[in-house]
């Protein structure tokens, strides 16, 4: 996944000339806490963020330019960037929202962080109930009802907590990934279920098939 | 993973009667794009973004109360909330921040946008060598030797690549779940590999008991 599949193209700029009001007015409409300064061709010159404005309007000063960083400060992407070059910069500089460029330092995009937060939170949306069809379907011999039986063992086994297999059914087919990550406190921790999980089927699928 | 482990401690606040430039000379030595108003004991009464801040100076305001929202109008977490409503609040209401209260509505931190993705990308960033390590101390009996060799017969057989224990070894030290889950194809295959790997030495382990 590239930068330019991730950033938003409805961003704003202003220029080099100007005024703090405008500016001010302009970033409260849309809700922007930064923007790109731009030149005529849209090529970016500076960035001002509301805090910048703030300090404007304190010191009396009027124009943009007298605000704003200059353009070597400005942590910036490329649009054809990889997207976890986007995360990394969010989190590293602890960054709200980053202009993106193309060759000609065209302000193309902005990416924001809580566009990466949708993003990466999507990746972890597939449904438990997903993953256990998965296993399911792989561990030949192995039926959907016995390894729900073997998920609720394992989960008596690790939480104390009793739960029947129909139960346990009920809550994958709600639960995501991403919740159970967080809810069994990281992916290792989700893993070390699964494992288990796969474990107890196998080990009783050896043992009927010794019969 | 409760919101009270990825908030950050480290906030500012303002109060109801403080003037517009005090406060917005404490937004910009901290970086603060919002802050929570609270009462003398900590509890959350109002909320002011920097662009707040920037209309007050606009229209010539002077106190904190003129410009704040009010308490009804702010989108809070509470600290024993899941992380994840903290992920869902952010990227659906684009928040940049969000206050985070206890049982008294004392506010106890703040979470910020960069600090989830910093969180949601560390979950993505883990190796998957830390995966098979994970996998070698949950199946008891297998060596790690057992697991790698398993491992790139696996790999032979669905992608026809011959590749070697050490081979295979090498390049799980390197790349991380999220680069597997796009090297793969997607969360399900990474997890179908996954299987067939485990099923491969607890097969091979069952024969060896055997035996």
């Amino acid at each position: 996944m590239k930068v330019k599949e991730i950033m938003d193209k409805e961003f704003i700029v202003v220029s080099l000339d100007q005024n703090l009001v405008e500016v001010s007015k302009k970033m409260e409409k849309y809700k922007k806490f930064a923007t790109p300064v731009v030149d005529d061709q849209m090529r970016l010159v500076g960035w001002v963020t509301s805090l910048d404005v703030n300090r404007g309007f304190r010191d009396g000063l009027n124009k943009v330019s007298e605000i704003m960083h200059s353009n070597e400060a400005i942590i910036h992407l490329h649009e054809n960037d990889p997207a976890r070059l986007a995360v990394l910069k969010t989190s590293k500089h602890k960054l709200v929202i980053i202009p993106v460029l193309n060759d000609e330092r065209v302000v193309v995009g902005v990416v924001r962080a809580f566009d990466i937060v949708e993003t990466l939170s999507k990746l972890y949306e597939i449904k438990v109930y997903k993953i256990f069809e998965i296993m399911s379907k792989e561990l030949k011999g192995v039926s959907w009802d016995e390894l729900m039986e073997a998920a609720a063992i394992i989960t008596r086994r690790r939480t104390g907590q009793r739960v029947t297999a129909e139960e346990y059914e009920r809550r994958i087919k709600k639960s995501t990934f991403g919740e159970a990550i967080w809810a069994t406190g990281g992916l290792e921790k989700f893993f070390v279920g699964l494992i288990d999980i796969g474990e107890l089927v196998i080990a009783r699928k050896v043992a009927r098939a010794r019969k």
